[in-house]
């Protein structure tokens, strides 16, 4: 094992990665390197610093990077109305990709010639970061502790903390939890403890971000959200950078109880698993743009981007943003997403978020057409005959021949 | 005009179909067959009896489809989870094909070589009327008064009623409303008036089948849904028919201010229009569906459904519903659905329907196998290496070949 | 129909052309503009110039459109190994969207309202017209002659021609055949006469592009050609234009009794047709395009390429070159192309043109990897068990609920 | 090592499989059960009794599958038209799917525990095996050689058959070539020797089914193929099995230089791998088919085959024919099959399987409305216009608001 020189590791700051590090100098005999990152998760990171400096790290790499990861990833997401099987917005899914280009880049500067991370072999986030890491750096090594070491129990864990003398109160995170959580701008997500029942409800205790509908507000919240080429670049007239509309839609959203999510979900690793999910922003900005879709998309444009979506959130899912499909997919749904521009109004009411209105110069609804009022001639209803006709033309001769009998 | 003997009308009993049956026994100087049926618009389709006979028509059906309808036609549909342009749940679509075959098949028994209807030329509900009737009768004459007449104001309507003396009351409908309206046992749907600009929020006293979010009670309402195969046949553990079902979850939903949709749509004639739905049961019933498929569906056969989704709405909504390609996507579909049984648990509150609970003997969830507890060997953690490998493969060829860059 | 002023025709020379032109200038009162395109027909375009002058024309175009044909459409097609309905290289849908194009640009030169076109009402090629007119041009005025006449049989038309004194021999065509014909550089096809029993052989005499692979030589034919991002850039080492490349390929092809085609296809109209087809140089560069990509492209964006392809033939075929939809496609396939780069070497005998081999600098064949020796750790056979072992978990969880029984 | 008690492997009598009987025995300390099948390999199967015999086994299974193989694996996959990669008709990949089958069958009657088989843990084969093992038998266990032993090079494999007295005549095969070959009824391959250079064009002397198209006779020949629901069930009019259908039409077809393909393909384990293979029967079989689809397939239908077709072949070519997807699929494609009966006409001629003739009692062809002749109103061409103005409705409407430029 002695053939790793220096790794660079996704590092929270927490107890497990804080093992990690100590366990990656003893086994490998290697330098580490600390990258932590500021994706919105709610919690400092600055004080990793002081963490990582006792374990002995000497490259400590600490960042915000909220802004890029909802214009490069949250938001090319969300033009192609994104959902994993019916329901979840990949809010763990899209951050993964951003970690594994920040690990590779910083490998590429310190010179490490590994990466590591703190996710279990269970689990979907091992083969994204890894995927992401091997795309773009084939040759990196990658050591996914979990995977390799015998600390599979909490007792054994600590054990080891004890005997490497890694301070306790590293453990002393905000997360008292009996659920496995994570979290980025675009949601938290818990997994583990009663949840592994799919039968059990989740307690009211366990959501973090946002209040339960019953608790929301007795008055519904207006907001109108202004896009650009399909995404958000103003709220209620307000013009705002990508991470300050995603934490304000946050924001609006927990406070009306919306986004909570309770599912199962097919794991790429071949299992099912339960999870539940607070996407307060998201599942705002998910039929907000839908919403402005319809009035300035193309309708077999529109029918083309949905076909293709379940693919997409499948890439995503899976962890092949770093691929060339992701980024033919990624062409073809940008390219769908000129023209939509303008302005929706949602209402936001005790766990709803509703369309209410939406207006656009883009816009291709011609009410001088679709009116039920007389419409001057701008449509000819007789055309409708032809039109009938000849896409019967097919079934009919079908019919004469004795098909389609009901 | 004469060649036209004898016309079956899809006949609602209202002014505009009663002033059809006049101007076709005019127009075309042929027997009238009026064919009434109740869907679940929830309004009497007897009193349509009368009204026809004192038109003169000799041969009068009236019928409860209700049975039918959600069996044969709104069951197959959930199964696939659809909806149409990521909102729509096809409430009007759905019961076209319906109407249609009942008119073929009367067409059939009364020696009718022509049928007809109400639907405008401008609307999807003429294509889906006349590309069924084609396809089961491909000699069939349709007669679509709306794209032939020259009534085309509600001042020449009147004057017509007047000079045919058709009574005026048959106006009196329950309708009075700005709205244009249609109603069956899967939803209610409102268009035209102020919803014909796409700003306007809908008025609260346009929705009819729901109360508002505002005003649903404060507590919740858990439900108990039950599955076999993919359909519900109990409520609570009471089996109930299907069309029992739906009026069960339509008062539950309801009550609950579930189901309310507005939207701008895509019609197939060309245009895109702005409606108001509520669907308040088929809300409920749609995410139950897509609950219980999580843990009894396999992930491949489940996402294979989803990428098909988007194209069996569409054959729906634009009118294919005797078409060979539904038999094909129907094929399929119904193929996934064998293990797709269990139980569903929901919560109804203030518009929202949240799934908090399903179990089935079917289930595919294996808790031994997704514990983050000590799994005993279920799952080996090092599979995860291999899998990981072997997919990046292709990645890290590429990557090693210059490509992959961020 | 007074309400045209100057009307664009499409104007091939022939008679039938040549008939519209003076049925349009007495029917509508309106001035004439003809356009006469040189597409790699095999006619000469310029005699058209003379003809139309003696039917009173003033304004006449003839270009030359071979290189825009080649290099805007049938390159961007060919990209994507478009096939209709698995025969079909669509050599005449690709060559209508140019035509539209160049009638609306023209009916903008000179002021012109309309637009008009010898094709019938029953096929394809006046919905590709009129589709790409309407999309460039929404207000233009569309004359479908065909559509409208009442010269619906040969008699009547030839009594036209002596009532108007259009010159007999406009008849005396090249065309002498009883077949009718289509030809520009991608294909030649024959449609009618004996064709329209699809049990009937086509006689050898009717094909005019290809000597019959029994006439073909005995020696077989090799050739190399070179691609640049998806495109053949050169034949045997000489730099070639596009048209210039697919005017050689025709020969090669033609010459070794290559392309050829007997097919029954599904019109857009309803109906299914027989046609038969020659398409030497396409047929040569659809095999040569897969070869070359099939060394330089990712799996996953070659099966997202193939999985979209038939609905892009279907854009392509029903006429909807010039739709957002088409470009939303396009888009996806050009991102594919960046590195489909290289030289393919192929053989041509009698009939068939077979790739014998392939290179590339960008290509993803790792010898290394791939072979059957000793690979020196390039590839670890062991990482097989877990990529197999984890793909398996669904279908073994699946199996041990009693599922997936053969 | 110990806990596998007995075993069953795929053995072909080869040298390779006869050396894993030796080693499974030695390694396990297991019993062997061997299966070896006719699945038209063209190689007696019955001398592989002896040779097991002498290599101690005990329970030796020797079965002709070669009408199975055919009637539930090769035919319902020509159904949908399957090609992998534009070009490969998974001539082997077909095939595992039935050995996976047997082998497990086996097993459960023998009381084995384990299975066992002879491929690298490079190819898709050993995917194939597995796979439909564990799907079928979610806990047995599977042994693969060729990824556990150190038996890596032909001299340690020949010095392992010296010191265990394994029979030098083993190895005395009919294969003397230095290439890999796989065959079955279907096809047979060949990989590895000069074809890892992708450039290096096939010699002659390779190809063991079909004669060169230059050797080919000089007459073609012309067949008749009758199907029935998809499938071919006479040549020439003569009643034949699945089996016999294939057996006659690799004679015919290889008589005529037919079926064969150089190709490079992506294997699912991630590397790119250049294969010859001749398809013989196969080759007419598939352009048979879709003339017979061509006549009596609905327009819809075909296109829908062919959107999912590129999936279908990918499930089966990674190995998931015992899969639930496959099913899907499976069910959706049996479903357009219903009609797909009567008779084809084809010419075989120096390496092409040309179609002239197709007839069928299920035609779809409508002549009466085909024809370039009177129709006698069958068709009203003035209906196009209405279709068309439909059809172009939305792309008029954005074109209006300044979009579709060309």
């Amino acid at each position: 094992m002695s053939d790793v020189k220096k790794v660079v590791l996704a590092y929270s700051g927490g107890l497990d990665t804080s093992v990690i590090v100590k366990w990656l100098q003893e086994t490998y005999d290697c330098e580490v390197v600390t990258f932590t990152a500021d994706i919105g998760q709610g919690e400092e990171v600055e004080p990793a610093r002081a963490k990582a400096q006792a374990l002995g790290v000497k490259e400590i790499y600490i960042e915000d990077l909220r802004e890029e990861f909802v214009r490069d990833y949250v938001y090319p997401m969300f033009r192609a109305n994104t959902i994993y099987e019916g329901e979840y917005l990949l809010g763990t899914s899209i951050a993964r990709p951003l970690i594994a280009k920040r690990l590779i880049e910083i490998a590429n500067e310190t010179g490490a010639d590994a990466i590591s991370h703190g996710a279990t072999g269970k689990g979907n986030d091992q083969v994204r970061f890894e995927l992401g890491a091997y795309a773009l750096k084939p040759g990196v090594k990658v050591i996914a502790p979990w995977r390799e070491w015998d600390l599979t129990s909490r007792e054994k864990l600590m054990a080891y903390c004890e005997k490497h003398e890694i301070p306790v109160d590293f453990s002393k995170s905000k997360k008292k939890s009996p659920y496995s959580m994570d979290a980025n701008l675009l949601h938290i997500s818990y997994e583990g403890g009663i949840l592994e029942d799919p039968w059990a409800e989740a307690e009211e205790d366990m959501w973090r971000w946002s209040v339960s509908p019953e608790a929301a507000p007795d008055e519904p919240t207006y907001v109108e959200l202004t896009f650009e080429q399909g995404d958000i670049v103003a709220i209620d007239g307000e013009a705002l950078k990508p991470h300050e509309v995603l934490t304000k839609l946050n924001k609006l959203g927990g406070d009306n109880g919306i986004g909570r999510l309770d599912i199962v979900e097919n794991r790429y690793v071949g299992m099912k698993s339960r999870g539940c999910y607070e996407t307060p922003g998201g599942t705002i900005m998910l039929r907000a743009h839908r919403a402005i879709e319809s009035i300035t998309l193309d309708r077999e444009s529109a029918h083309l981007k949905d076909s293709l979506m379940p693919k997409y959130a499948e890439v995503i899912y899976n962890g092949y943003w770093w691929s060339p499909e992701r980024k033919v997919l990624q062409a073809a749904i940008d390219e769908t997403q000129k023209h939509v521009s303008g302005v929706v109004r949602m209402k936001l009411y005790k766990g709803s978020a509703t369309v209410v209105g939406r207006k656009s110069e883009q816009s291709l609804f011609d009410e001088s057409i679709a009116t039920f009022e007389d419409d001057a001639g701008a449509y000819d209803q007789k055309d409708a005959e032809g039109f009938i006709k000849l896409n019967a033309l097919r079934l009919r001769i079908a019919a004469s021949k004795g098909r389609n009998a009901s």
